[in-house]
């Protein structure tokens, strides 16, 4: 049995408590958040974390670190740094996008060192591996594809992003409508190629039941990727990405029906008028089912800055739903992000995160800000560098004003207003 | 007559006509909103600025970076640096915030080479001098307050924050509510420091009158300080903040009817839930005039990254109404920031500024977001780099990414979906 079928016959499973007394909820409704499908806690079933998350309805916003090797930048030391680099600055997820000669080795070392949940993306691998045998992507078979999942899902991987919406209806409505940039997914391009190449439907959307009985044996969470998603503002919410949505909502109800866990994936490139609206109306179509939304980007001129312009959209959407944000860095549509890239990605996300459990009123998240205003009210420089997002960094700029042991800082000096009316 | 009276009496004048072109508006609309008080062009009477700006109604959304020595790190070499990093990010506004021995001199230089207009706060000037000549701040006098305004407005000053709505009917709405942190604005620190130790009413309310008759003399745009503004997210909108704001109405009133252009501060620290409501509340007590907001910070914990969380809490604040976004640098709250800080602080307002302007359909806004998605469709990195919000930052990204002349970058490489479907 799954947790999610453990869940709808009322068992609370250990780890179900785990993540109740990490968020502050009663088990129960843990287990019947998770049970309809609205709260997930990826891990597979042949994994026990040591720090289990949960994502979705009345948890906090968790945030997601992308790592992983490129064809161009391979090496296993860095993507473990990165791994450390994230889990240090708060992220309660990694994915290992690894493409490459080394992704399988990449893979099973992350998944042995991580301490919180591992996604993959088992299309990349599979792509990779036709690409080194120099058979084209549109010759990948079902048989390629399922052999990928069942290794990973064996492998340990906690939840696996399959873009199992990129169908011809969704490219049809892309035809349609028209785009400024038509699909900047890896796993979406490769799928496209696939059936432009071969006049047919995606073989991942006509043998979806397949991939779910590999994943309901190992109890991997779906991770529903949008292939559609737009690369460009201009494209937000177009056609295209709304018929993959629609899609994605009809594979929801499939794979809760098999007892799988299911995460929805979304944009992308999005202004701000439009975050609302989107975090509506996909919890609308697909019952509620957890969001994690990459960025979004509310502009596409940032580049250097990916990662102010994702905390931006991210804080937005989440405070209007959407439950699990994955970093952009600064290296976005740049470079591979190197850890220190990683470092920032992380930190912003997490801003952004708190600052939509701020508004959604979340006790420990208010708690926290308090603590640090009384901090700053005693002028407790200290506790002020110990309560920030980031200590270190915090800690650094104090240092580097050369204020000495002053109760002051070098901003107001004999002015500060702090120490002249609250302290 | 002062620009104001000068639109109220039908007259379009060569600024309201270069701003007009800037902004891609008509010059009878920037009369129009200037007479009625929802635009502002704050620029001295005695000078001729080569880059005016016009803040609020229909025009894209400024960027305001405070510069400004400290009486623990005066250099004017360095002052004068910032200036530079400010402006060539794309500040709209400077704010030279100095206090300390030097500030004079600093102004003054600031002045002469600021090519945007330059703001201040006339009582750092008034307090340094008090505390020089070890007189106490409570024995301020107005003659003392007046004499610095008329002086700066000599000088050149464009526009001046002064905290005209620190009054006991605020301090009242304080004491009575009680407050995490009372108050955290130096001016208004000042000011309630007076009015403690002198048992009565602010001078700077009961002589409002006669700061407007300089003001109006030298056409200097009034920045209504907000004192009160929270400088905990706990306060946010709470009732010394509102009671000022009330006051903050009225004195934009009573400006307009002398013919001075008004501009209203807003917060400080604000969780995303509340910014909305907040700056539909200013544009009704205040008859639509210009609001222009610190941060707002999103969160109290972000020391280190607080130009993040207040590019969070400016876009949307800004979507919402926010006219002219004060940046807050990383240094915020640990120590007076350095020219890095202030080019990073500029930029992420910014970002800040052109998401709000996308959201709002600003048509140049959005052309600029398409040309970069059509850079990247055609995989035109030296286009993307030049597009992108601080070319130098991009392009040197792209240049570490080692790929030589390749078109792809070393994220995806040969997987790039871009190159696959879209070019």
């Amino acid at each position: 049995m799954t947790r999610k079928q453990q869940a709808e016959q009322g068992i609370i499973t250990e780890d179900m408590r785990a993540v109740a007394l990490q968020e502050g909820l009663e088990p129960e409704f843990v287990r019947d958040e998770l049970a309809k499908g609205r709260l997930v806690i990826p891990q597979n079933a042949g994994r026990k974390l040591s720090e289990p998350r949960a994502v979705g309805r009345g948890t906090s916003v968790k945030v997601n670190a992308n790592i992983g090797a490129s064809p161009y930048r391979t090496s296993l030391d860095e993507e473990l740094a990165k791994l450390d680099a994230a889990v240090a600055a708060g992220a309660d997820s990694v994915m290992d996008l690894s493409l490459g000669p080394d992704q399988i080795r990449i893979r099973r070392a992350v998944l042995e060192r991580s301490p919180v949940m591992v996604g993959t993306v088992p299309l990349y691998q599979t792509a990779f591996e036709l690409s080194a045998s120099k058979r084209d992507m549109a010759d990948m078979t079902m048989d390629d594809f399922l052999a990928t999942v069942r290794r990973q899902a064996e492998e340990g991987v906690d939840f696996m992003t399959i873009h199992c919406g990129v169908t011809q209806s969704a490219l049809a409505a892309m035809n349609s409508q028209g785009r400024l940039l038509d699909v900047v997914s890896r796993g979406g391009a490769f799928l496209v190629q696939w059936m432009r190449k071969n006049q047919r439907e995606s073989p991942l959307y006509e043998q979806y039941d397949e991939i779910l009985d590999i994943l309901a044996e190992y109890d991997v969470t779906l991770s529903l990727g949008d292939g559609m998603r737009p690369g460009a503002t201009a494209d937000a919410g177009d056609c295209a990405q709304t018929a993959e949505l629609l899609t994605l909502a009809e594979l929801t109800r499939r794979a809760w029906a098999k007892g799988v866990q299911v995460i929805i994936e979304g944009p992308g490139h999005v202004t701000l008028d439009r975050i609302a609206d989107q975090m509506r109306q996909q919890k609308i179509l697909c019952g509620g089912a957890p969001f994690y939304i990459l960025g979004p980007l509310v502009t596409d001129v940032a580049a250097g800055y990916d990662h102010i312009a994702g905390a931006i959209g991210g804080a937005y959407a989440a405070m209007h739903g959407a439950d699990f944000l994955c970093y952009v860095t600064p290296a976005e549509h740049l470079r591979l992000p190197t850890v220190q890239d990683v470092h920032e990605g992380t930190i912003a996300s997490k801003i952004a995160a708190h600052a939509a459990d701020l508004s959604r009123g979340r006790t420990a998240s208010l708690e926290r800000d308090k603590a640090m205003s009384l901090a700053r009210k005693r002028l407790d420089w200290k506790a002020q560098v110990e309560l920030s997002i980031d200590p270190a960094k915090a800690g650094d700029y104090r240092q580097h004003s050369e204020i000495g042991e002053d109760d002051v800082c070098t901003m107001c000096g004999e002015f500060c207003a702090i120490k002249r009316l609250n302290s």
